[in-house]
């Protein structure tokens, strides 16, 4: 990955991030951990792809191949 | 794999794991265990796809690849 | 592949297996061999995706790409 | 490739084979060659994806991609 | 990556960058890294699939197997 | 690759070959060249996937990710 | 990548290519560089997928796995 991408992962660790997935799923969550291929660990993981309702996943494990977009917080 | 996904993983061996793979299909079942392409064994696994209709599928291998999410037990 | 997965395909040689592939697609057979990408080789295997129509394969060699589930019989 | 499989392939060498392909397309042909990445070469291959008309394709190179099932001559 | 494309995504770090992405999606953000994999960084990222609602995303990371062109600013 | 699938791509040097690729493109051409992805090069190229209009093509790389079937001339 | 596929791309450095992608888009513009994973770099690039509306896209990376055919220029 590239060190531009770890770096801001890292300074995101233990902030919320947002995450937009392959099949229109977006979720948003704190990041506890992330690895080269972007498999990302979220903490109070929300399921947000439905404007209307708010799933709450709780701590989850996303595999980085469905993976479009990371957005950190603000800096 | 990440460490923290892989902690989290151990940390959920012996426990009832939620799957969300390609294709709108859930999973539910006590992890058995897993490697580095998140192949996953579950126990006594239901697939829980559609909400009506729990169907159960015992012991089962889950290939890795079609994994979008993991949602470990709460803490 | 997962040294817990291994184990139980192993176990599983010579055994029923249910195998859950991409496209909807669901065979059973006795499992004769395997491999780390679960490529899978089947005896007396059956395509059981019509419930209506049991299809007949004979011998068959599964490309591991194409599994989502494994089942091996129950204990 | 399982040792299983590669077995039953070369066992299966000068016979006739069916193959089915991703896109609901089926192949018979004499197995002429295969390699680790299911590669197949047939010789007097038959798409025969369409049960009211089978098209000649004589020799040809199944790139192993595609391959979802091969299923060998009975024993 | 071929060297002529580091040399113009190190030539446009900093400046603005356009990017087509698999599903129609098109994004517009200063360049802010990128790796071998074509995963990318980018600053003051919009969401322009939409000519009529451009989205602010913010500080992204895009994951590389999704690009399909990116379009450097002219020289 | 196979050894039967390149020495079959070998003899086929020079002489036209029917592709078939994914999304049911065919096109047919003289073989110039390949390389163990299945990356062809074609001389005289023309695109046959519609019966009723022939495209001609000239030279052209196909990339091996999309082929499906090469059929090499009868011996 | 093919030595025959290699040869003609360095050929075309500096000529209008053709390249097809996935998703019927299709591109005009001048080759400037290329990889072995057939990513191009294109100057002056067009895309032509629509015969009524030509778009300009400038200078452009393209990743080479959307990549079904690259036509070079006629010798």
């Amino acid at each position: 990955m590239a060190e531009a991408a770890t770096k801001i992962l890292e300074e995101s660790l233990g902030e919320t991030v947002l995450i937009k997935l392959r099949g229109n799923r977006k979720l948003r969550g704190k990041l506890e951990g992330f690895d080269l291929h972007m498999n990302l660990v979220l903490e109070n993981a929300e399921d947000i792809s439905n404007p209307d309702e708010t799933v709450n996943l709780g701590r989850i494990i996303v595999r980085g191949d469905n993976v479009i977009l990371i957005s950190p917080p603000p800096r």
